[in-house]
């Protein structure tokens, strides 16, 4: 069911102008107006329905290049930490920040999650997790995380606690303001082996 | 886009037993072939393709109403459990009797996840969760799980580390034979406070 997509170099001007408006108007729109739809975005991004639906003709591909556009954005962020030092210190700064940065598209992220499957969301995940993944080995290997599970299980329950983070949020389980000291507390319980401060 | 469907009482004989035969071949089906078609699950349940779209429209109705018995089926594995004395030994009970039935149908669990929304999948759970919840609370209150994180998250975590075992399984990243071992560890760690055995 794959749109053939033209590459983005390959687009006009103009037409990339309009593509970027409307990834930008989607996270924008989707921050104020959660169920915001196709044609909310459309106004947003002040182009006509059929230049939307042109881009993208189906709302989980908008969602797709939204969710990777946000990533994009946050990769710069994230790649400015420098996670050096005692790994749980450096676990809690980059999930803190990383948690940061699903928080301001906390919206985006709960409606990609309705559109788009989990493997998906976590394939497009890929370039920020290799980040997590090199402090969780390294965090082993210094007898700090545990090492009698694997680092790509690490590597998966950091993505769901902060991912079912959101969505408890979104299904108002969840107190927002508390929500990076429960994603913290439970990653730590989890990882380290109880010599934790 | 719902589709109204008649009552399963509402249907004759022969409906409600090509419904059920339909149903219990998608998840033997699915059991031996994860990729297997509406067509293969069809001739697997020796009824027509009319007869098959005619109770399930589509793959995601279908999915969820095999996901919705193989629940219910569970529900009778599980309420036949006493989770009596050590919460954390009863988590552990609870949990090994929920990842086996995870495990038997976990070709239907992560073709329902390619399908259903998180929070749909997370709803069809809403009995088994009850056992759960009961249980995290009992724990908390007698000091033996953390009581700084709400019951709901604990129960949040627990359902994210199971279905994303199985997740991970399919994927080729997480041995089927050491997912128990690693749930168990997973979800002590984080719930427990560091006086665990």
């Amino acid at each position: 069911m794959a749109v053939e997509e033209r590459p983005k170099g390959g687009l006009r001007a103009d037409a990339r102008r309009n593509r970027a408006a409307i990834v930008a108007a989607t996270i924008e729109t989707l921050r104020r107006t959660p169920e915001a739809s196709m044609i909310d975005i459309a106004a947003a991004a002040r182009v006509g329905r059929m230049t939307l639906y042109g881009h993208f003709p189906t709302r989980a591909e908008l969602l797709e290049a939204a969710l990777t556009h946000a990533l994009e954005r946050g990769e710069q962020t994230l790649g400015a930490l420098e996670p050096e030092g005692d790994p749980r210190a450096a676990l809690v700064q980059l999930v803190e920040s990383s948690w940061q940065l699903v928080d301001d598209s906390r919206a985006l992220l709960v409606a990609a999650q309705k559109e788009l499957a989990p493997a998906r969301i976590r394939e497009l995940h890929v370039r920020s997790e290799a980040r997590v993944r090199e402090l969780l080995g390294r965090g082993q290997r210094e007898g700090v995380f545990r090492a009698d599970l694997p680092v790509s299980w690490l590597l998966t329950v950091t993505h769901l606690v902060m991912h079912g983070a959101a969505d408890e949020i979104a299904a108002g389980r969840l107190d927002p303001g508390d929500a990076s000291r429960v994603i913290r507390e439970t990653l730590l319980g989890a990882f380290t082996t109880g010599n934790a401060a």
